[in-house]
């Protein structure tokens, strides 16, 4: 288990991780976590490793893209201080580009995406324990779908920063893959982005496997 | 892993497992499973096994003593017709005994809770290839606790009825005490029986328990 | 134009149909007809053809099969005695196969579905003056995409009761593959089922034309 | 057809322009363009000419007069850069005359609607691809109704307008006229102002025709 | 005065007269009787006469026609045992001839309207002290108009039947006219029909004096 | 009638000119005057003084006294310019009292009731056409009662003021003494403050006198 | 104290004893005795006789008269076999008689009154321990206002039938009159009906002194 | 009786104290006092000592510590300008320590809490009549419980602090012990901290005894 006793584990992103929060705080009683991964990942980290006391935090807001991360990046992140930070970005910066491909002001393309990622995850790498990069996804078995052939594309980005800055890296998309293999993309996610409890499971998961969690600890 | 391809797995208890699901189905999209241990193990199932498409359905109320239980038992057990039978009942019939103990019709004894119980169980167990039989908990690490006490005895029953009727049998009043060495009830349950995200995660890996599933497979 | 002085058009399906329409009635003042392409249909008959009076009726209903259809069958179309019948329907008979796989008495397989629809058809020819057939459709460019390629056979299917039993065809699939050479499924429904103002306007340019409406008449 | 690839639409004007659009962006997914004409043709643009990409913005603010418009020019529409901008105001200016005759600072009166107007299209012209004026309109039969006089006489301004400023010209009225031949103005707009979905489909089709929008392509 | 002390005094009608009236009782305290002419009717008989200790009790219901009325007779009227009966319907029975003209089952032509009322009027002159009729109404000046003129036979046909059974009768139409040569129908209903406070005066003032109410007693 | 073509008539004062009136304009369509005495004071006059023209605006505040006059009326009287003003205050001061005794600071004792009326009206009769006074009220009958007997002091240092600045004056207690003659409070107000609508046709009434208003004129 | 070991104590009577309590039952957690003086009596038999396990119902319904209660007197006491009745009814019997004078159906005079309260005492006295019977009150100190003394003639009545059939009494009026020499009666209830939290405690002390309640108690 | 004519008596803590109050007053009519303690001390105050004209003031607000007392003091406390004050705060102090145990800065340990109070404390007495110091308390009966022992901890510091500043003292711990006895905790208080009436009666009873508040007097 690669968390240690005490540490704060602050996850930002977008509404994938938002899940209806409380906001500001992001953090407390009563689903202040919100109701998907990051609630799950706090849940499981409580009832199997109770003793680490490890404090998470959910900064996502719905509808983000790396560009609204930058503007939050100071208040929400570097001034909560977190030990560990886990950031999942992009879905929104490709969706716009096909959902609404007439107002281009809201589309966030790959370079600008790259350079923006890049930046805040350098000038934060050395304020923190550790970073854990998690790669946007389209729930979308077809590679040659345009979105889903554009969303990995920005995951071979998050995979190229992690390597540059020596991060922690996971490839959600993958992920989802085992299970697509299954289950046709409609039974995970109405609109094949906001993902169902097995989806959020999957999200989990994929993030526990890459800190070592131990599910048959105790 | 014990259940098998295109099994249906039904739980039936109270408020711990209705966690506002969609009634009367208690299976189907957005939520229909409620926000509890439930929709959590229904997650992990999908997630995990999605190939072997594992029917989940939820039949919880809240407030249901085992006297409910049987009142609605043709209906919502028999007639479902599950592979698989869960059964986490008994919170109620002792905390009516100690929060409104005035009211004694609404208290269910140990001897009409263990007639129940093992009357249902029995004449079920023909009918399903397996029940999983739960105890009913309370989140309180004094066992010298009058609830607490008297919860154990229940508990106790449920365990003697999982013998007699040679069925799976979880005891989830030991899968709390695990957390409860390192955190006070008020962090897991305001009111020491309905968890927070964590209390159900460990109702949902005490279960998982049972049934043999495999975390690490994929 | 097909449509004569006075007539009564009723339309009959699922939630495309239904959007939010009054109920029971489904025709009258105050957005009675529901805000999709039936609404738009109506509003450019009384547009454009106010001369002929024709009287618009919408019996959607959200989540219906052809097997619901069936069952209200005598109440809302016999009884209510239209000269044009409409049926758009199959959408949700495949959709349940692939967003709830495991809960399989919600599917409609094509068999059922080809029965019902042609039955419902056959009986029905002689009381009106004709019946409109229109395919279901699925808002996804991908031909090799499961339900997309399961939704084109039931297509098939309207298609071939309408030739069989001489009723007109309309087929909405091949009017969405226009508009889907241009934009991504996305901009055109967030489900890929339940469309936009654009979508239902391709829906309903395809209905006009099948009655010879005429765009440029007054 | 007149609009070009990928220009920029912009509506301005009253409630009949707004029906609850989403403020302040007027444009977007999820019914931002309201449920009236502009919606309308908004989803004709995209379902008959879906390779030209155009933009649609609705600035429509309920209870507007032209003295409104003028306040928010600059941040709604020259600060918006359009390429195409479409004026459709007045009829507050008139109504108010009428429904609340004692408060006479509520009245825009001709002089001042014509002068704000002429104003507004003059210093905008430049700025822009072109402006289409469409007149207010009256949904009442009876030319000598005080109100309906009145209304003519401010779309004689709007036509006077267009003529000297070289603009495209849209006759509301005169579409209405068609529609009142055959229906009573009660069945149009139960204030002889608000139209139903036929009535946004009038002035739908009379947009659509200045721009030579062709129903039959494709 | 015409009412006698401790007379009741009952109004039916339409939604002019039912005005959010509290149902089924349409009499007692806080705003039974609804906020239209019945309320103020009541109002200053209480002021004015407080003496008498007048009744009164309001069965209008929104949207009925003189076919509606009778469906609800014996309860609504002849149970009530009411000493004085006020009717004012024919509104709906008008307007739906024009607003939803296709929906003819909803039309209530002269005949039907004429034999309905002089039917309930006859069988009930014997248990009542006194019957007053009043005509409906439109608030629209132009008498060549199609709805006002269709109304104003209506109301002859009120005029005749109260000759024949010898019931007071109120001109409502003549009443609105007196306004109606200083105000534009705008300023009092916004759809010609629903009247403002200044409408309810009419018809208040109309009914007050033809039961020779006087204003200026105490 | 003393009011001219085309004045401006402005009340102010506690709840009950209030009565839920728009805020802040207290004008306009759609019930903006409220639903009490203003509201029927306007109707009367646009029903039977159509060709006057008179406009009414609302500027009553709930739970105000004479101290909160005083902190509004430049805003809310004589920026408005109104030819005539109506004040009617003094309940809530008197109110105060008694139903909260100990919290002294919201009491208004004569003294200052008096002064601060004395001088809103003195300096503020220059302004206008004339001012008209009206007493506050208490809907009880027994003198001796002390409320009852502290209200009346208001009234007469309202009667004095109106004197001495010659102003129009309103004994509104006396106007419901009429009526109490015959009715128990209760029927008249649930609080002996607020009344039905009765209650405020006893103000219309002995406003409209004051102002020689003809109920039987046309 | 007069009550005993695990009696059960029944309250009957109008909204002073309802006040919000949970229907149908009337007992158990989170207020379902109300917020009024029966919630405040089991208050304090808990808190300061914890050890006599009194079970406390509360069966008031707003708006009761004594022939409300006579129509489910079977359900609502007889079957709930109470050991303890407590009755408080007549205040809705007197008021309807001030605040709706003229409907008159709803009034219940004197005689019937005591009737049916005397008959419903006789026929329940054998079969609980013991009765008590409260008074109806008014808050008004004028022994001459009218409704005050027709109340008074009401509480004259329970106190005959109380002395008849041997019952407990309490007089609630003069608790009141206790306290209506120190405060106004809007200090008290803002209609002289409904109590604050004060007018609560005077019933609550009444009714605890009458049953030998000891203050003091540990 | 310790409080005298006309005293203000202000009451300042957490959620216990709160209970709903109207903020930002406090105090008035319509439950201002909000559902708990303070609204029933009051309510007795007024109901046996109306002649003493007590004024009670709330100011409790959920969720304060200590530290949130000291924030608003100058404001909440030393400008109210109370005769009385009496402080109950410690439970969020204790309870985040529990609840909450990652979030540190929630936590307000011991000697924060002792210093902060002993300040707010000593700055104030000079300024008041009196000061009455009440525990926080834990509805608890085990005094090994971790929180309840820590929750005694704090209460004797509260103690200690009434002794040096010779503050009156009520210890609100040992008050409910005496129902504990009796009663297990969930009777009592949902969370063992938010008590039911019969809680607020304990904490009522308390305060009263400790002014020597007679029950008995009238």
């Amino acid at each position: 288990m690669k968390l240690k006793q005490n540490q704060k584990l602050l996850f930002i992103g977008d509404s994938i991780t938002d899940c209806e929060r409380v906001k500001p705080e992001g953090e407390g009683l009563f689903n202040a976590l919100g109701k998907g991964y990051v609630s799950y990942i706090d849940g499981l980290l409580q009832a199997v490793y109770p003793e680490l006391g490890i404090r998470v935090v959910n900064k996502g807001i719905s509808g983000n893209t790396v560009r609204d991360l930058k503007n939050r990046w100071q208040e929400d992140v570097l001034e909560q201080k977190p030990d560990w930070l886990v950031i999942m970005i992009g879905i929104n910066d490709v969706w716009r580009q096909f959902d609404t491909p007439f107002i281009k002001e809201g589309h966030v393309y790959l370079d600008e995406y790259g350079d923006t990622l890049r930046k805040l995850v350098t000038e934060t790498k050395a304020h923190v324990n550790d970073i854990v990069l998690m790669t946007p996804f389209y729930i979308e078995n077809n590679e040659q779908d345009h979105m889903r052939n554009m969303m990995d594309q920005y995951g071979l980005v998050v995979k190229a920063v992690a390597e540059e800055t020596n991060c922690l890296f996971v490839n959600t998309q993958e992920a989802f893959q085992v299970v697509l293999k299954e289950l046709y993309p409609a039974a995970l996610a109405w609109d094949r982005v906001h993902p169902s409890a097995a989806g959020h499971m999957v999200l989990t998961r994929a993030f526990l496997k890459a800190i070592d969690f131990d599910w048959n600890q105790h």
